[in-house]
């Protein structure tokens, strides 16, 4: 159960058919620090929906396990063809419902704003997301825990986005709204 | 619970994020007969997660109630857009995921399987499929009623291919593969 020691708990996931990483994160005042990250490996799983329940059973594993507070996916908008596309739905459509199933508040980022919230670049590679976040949350990686970075980049992400002053977050409807709302930000 | 008076039971369904249609049919010997069919209607869940929730938790309370024996699902491989097929499967995945951790075998099938099983043409019009299935199985159609009608094909479909003999079930590699198999079928 979590508890006041250990903080808010925020778990990252990102779904896919061949693998699904990770990540969990404990965050006490403004310093994150790392819990468990991993895969759950579906590539000797040949049926397809004996993937999907992998994921979903799986992903209510691990929030029956650590009791996480948040549940952040990493979830791309864009893909190669509709039938990838469809396939990555329902790996994402598993590990949400198992998240809603115990009442998780759900979050989902595109990569690219992960890659953003964690390296300052938004094209940035795996590999300086993976760097960045060892340095971070002082960890060594191997290749199989690579895998989880995305993951666990989620739930970074989350945590610097629900941390941020509600005016950082504030929305802005096109680039006047913009302008109107950060009139001090703007070099005339 | 299912017993040996009712039969059989398979539940169809049809996911989708705007309405989730279901149908429950029961099969004693080789005539089906009509259970239940409905929809869940998410046009009022604003909420993305909202509406995954309601389709995984909705179907799940379909699965309690009437103790299905397998489950079949319509599932569209093509699509408008990549957006639009994330959304779909998203909504499948969670029907999907409630089916399989009740232990459900899962099977699909493409609307165009679906609508030749029905009324032996893959190009049908919905009215034409609803029109048979009330013939098929003696219930009038109300336009309420009418949005379930995809799934109650998925769930008489899959009847179909489930009763049909091994020897029609088999598979072929392609259309030289097919005539060997079947020399006693083609016209000379």
């Amino acid at each position: 159960m979590n508890d006041q020691q250990s903080g808010r708990l925020i778990l990252g996931i990102d779904p896919g058919t061949t693998v699904t990483g990770y990540g969990l994160i404990s965050v006490s005042g403004k310093s994150p620090s790392l819990i468990t990250l991993g895969i759950i490996d579906l590539r000797k799983k040949e049926d397809h929906f004996r993937k999907i329940r992998t994921i979903f059973e799986e992903t209510l594993g691990l929030i029956d396990r650590y009791h996480p507070d948040e549940f952040a996916i990493e979830a791309p908008f864009f893909g190669k063809n509709v039938q990838s596309m469809l396939k990555l739905g329902r790996a994402q459509g598993a590990a949400i419902s198992a998240a809603l199933y115990r009442d998780l508040p759900v979050f989902e980022y595109a990569p690219r704003m992960i890659k953003m919230s964690i390296t300052g670049r938004g094209q940035a590679s795996k590999e300086q997301v993976a760097s960045m976040l060892q340095t971070l949350l002082a960890f060594r990686g191997e290749s199989m825990v690579l895998d989880a970075t995305d993951a666990l980049g989620a739930a970074m992400c989350h945590f610097y986005q629900s941390s941020k002053p509600v005016a950082d977050r504030r929305k802005y409807r096109n680039w006047g709204d913009y302008i109107k709302k950060n009139s001090d930000r703007i070099k005339q």
